[in-house]
């Protein structure tokens, strides 16, 4: 195991200066080299300068390939990115992951996969790397912007609606000021607990994906459309996640596998954690092309997962284009009957 | 398993024109639409440019994830870099390789390594990637410079040195003829069959490589240092590895691990094979430095195996750099006793 000695300590520019400190002087209290190099978040940092700036910095250091753990603390997107870095570094170096936004928190430190985007691809490039550790302090979601809350609660949705509909009621039943003024500090730490387990139940038994149908995919067959349109204020990962997951409900109503009444009260929960209920309008087209992409992901079958009811999920290969328009049409316009 | 429909094909650009187009007609004959890469081979291909290339080059063929082998035909500085290119696009999809010099067949397509180098390190980022398939044919050496030889007996050289005297008696007992003028083709293959077997032994245990004492590692501590030695006419692979053999043969005999008629009998057979044995002036700094470099490689301890006798190796952790300037001094300026 990892010796005493240095640390190299990845740290995401979102993090808050206070959060840093702490750890420079947590390390320096137990007498520790420590190399703290701050490095930008954001799904813009899931590219390759990125990666190959992270392995010059750790050759600079001189990391040993076992005995060197490197610390990887902030948002998912930095996670995947210098996970990524620490996989393929002397083929691959342990590394511990301390997620500091709530999505990175329910999700990103939860798998294995780690990623960079390629051009318009999102996460094209990457690897399967099991971290020597995770640690999970929500003490991090005190000093988050206020948009990141409803960003990490869409993942924790995507669970309710496709493996279980305790976690979905429990997400119903949670006061806004928990949510939005708690932050899960004293309440509602309930909800993360069962999260994270539906979530483990979920990746453990086909860590490597070999089964190619995962119901934790739901919400990422039309999200990266969303995702990658360009601009300052680009759509989070959440956000992007919980259009798909209405699209998702909407064909899934239409297929008559979700009633009326569950679509409505899939919005209204996307309305209650603080997720944008509009979506910006976007070529069909494009959302197709997603559909396309993500077969050749999935093994040359779409394997598209659509909620059945609230709780689980079913997989087809038989989406249409026309369906796909249909459902934008009717989310854009809110053509609710 | 795959499917027939679309072969990527990354070939070599050292493989003569006359096996490409006799795979183009295998595929057309088969009715399978191939995209044929040929791509820059040798070590100076092992290069991020090169990696990205490929990454663009499969994206824009629409490769599956599953359903479409990679296959990559080539000497193994072209197998590492386009199996670690494979290995991470998309996680990772499925490769075939098939060596076509005498290294590739021996050595890099049998392990499950993949690699590209970075700066001066050599083989610093990569992957651990199985492939679904090998495909082992002799023909190839035909048309192999005359070089490539002996480049790929040093490797089986390393294996008899360090693992197994039986295989070291048959390279010594192989006539000149076998080597440079049959190549293998109707004589002599008993000696690839048995070093493909101790291979296979050595690697299969330890595939992932958690126990860091590994006696394939034997003529690996100082070649980097060679191999890297910058110029139109680069040492090969295999060349540096005989000169880190030789390295080591006179250190362990320093040690009284090997005697003098054995050492002897190291450097005789080196010269049979068409290896060269006058070692390049190289600062003793360097040689030492390479130590220390795979120190941290192989997790803090040095772990330099050195040959007991012939056919077996021991692991040392107190090699000094006087040792290894004293052992360099004596190849270079040749004091056979």
């Amino acid at each position: 195991g990892p010796v005493p000695g240095r640390r190299f300590v990845v740290v995401d520019n979102g993090v808050p200066a206070v959060w840093r400190t702490q750890l420079e002087h947590y390390f320096e209290q137990h007498g520790m080299e420590t190399r703290i190099l701050v490095v930008e978040g954001g799904e813009s940092s899931k590219r390759s300068e990125v990666l190959f700036d992270l392995f010059a910095e750790f050759e600079a250091f001189g990391l040993d390939r076992r005995n060197e753990p490197v610390l990887i603390v902030g948002g998912g997107a930095l996670m995947d990115v210098a996970s990524f870095a620490a996989s393929v570094y002397r083929r691959g170096v342990p590394l511990i992951k301390i997620p500091t936004t709530l999505l990175g928190y329910v999700d990103a430190s939860i798998g294995i996969k780690t990623a960079i985007n390629f051009g318009s691809r999102k996460n094209l490039l990457g690897s399967f790397a099991p971290p020597l550790l995770v640690l999970l302090d929500r003490t991090f979601f005190r000093t988050l912007p206020h948009r990141e809350i409803p960003n990490g609660l869409s993942e924790i949705m995507k669970l309710g609606i496709g493996c279980d509909e305790v976690l979905f009621q429990q997400l119903e039943d949670l006061p806004p000021d928990v949510i939005f003024e708690d932050r899960f500090q004293t309440r509602g730490r309930h909800v993360l607990s069962r999260a994270i387990e539906i979530m483990i139940n979920e990746l453990e038994p086909n860590l490597f994906e070999d089964d190619l149908c995962r119901p934790a995919d739901l919400g990422h067959t039309f999200s990266q459309v969303f995702e990658m349109i360009p601009g300052e204020d680009a759509l989070r990962h959440g956000e992007a996640v919980s259009f798909d997951l209405n699209i998702s409900c909407v064909i899934a109503c239409r297929r008559g596998l979700m009633d009326h009444t569950t679509l409505r009260r899939a919005a209204n929960l996307t309305e209650a954690l603080g997720l944008p209920t509009k979506l910006p309008e976007v070529d069909p087209a494009a959302l197709w092309e997603s559909v396309v992409e993500r077969t050749r992901h999935r093994g040359g079958q779409q394997r598209v997962p659509l909620p059945r009811g609230i709780g689980a999920c079913v997989f087809v290969n038989d989406i249409a284009a026309a369906e796909v328009e249909t459902a934008l049409d009717f989310l854009v316009n809110r053509h609710w009957h």
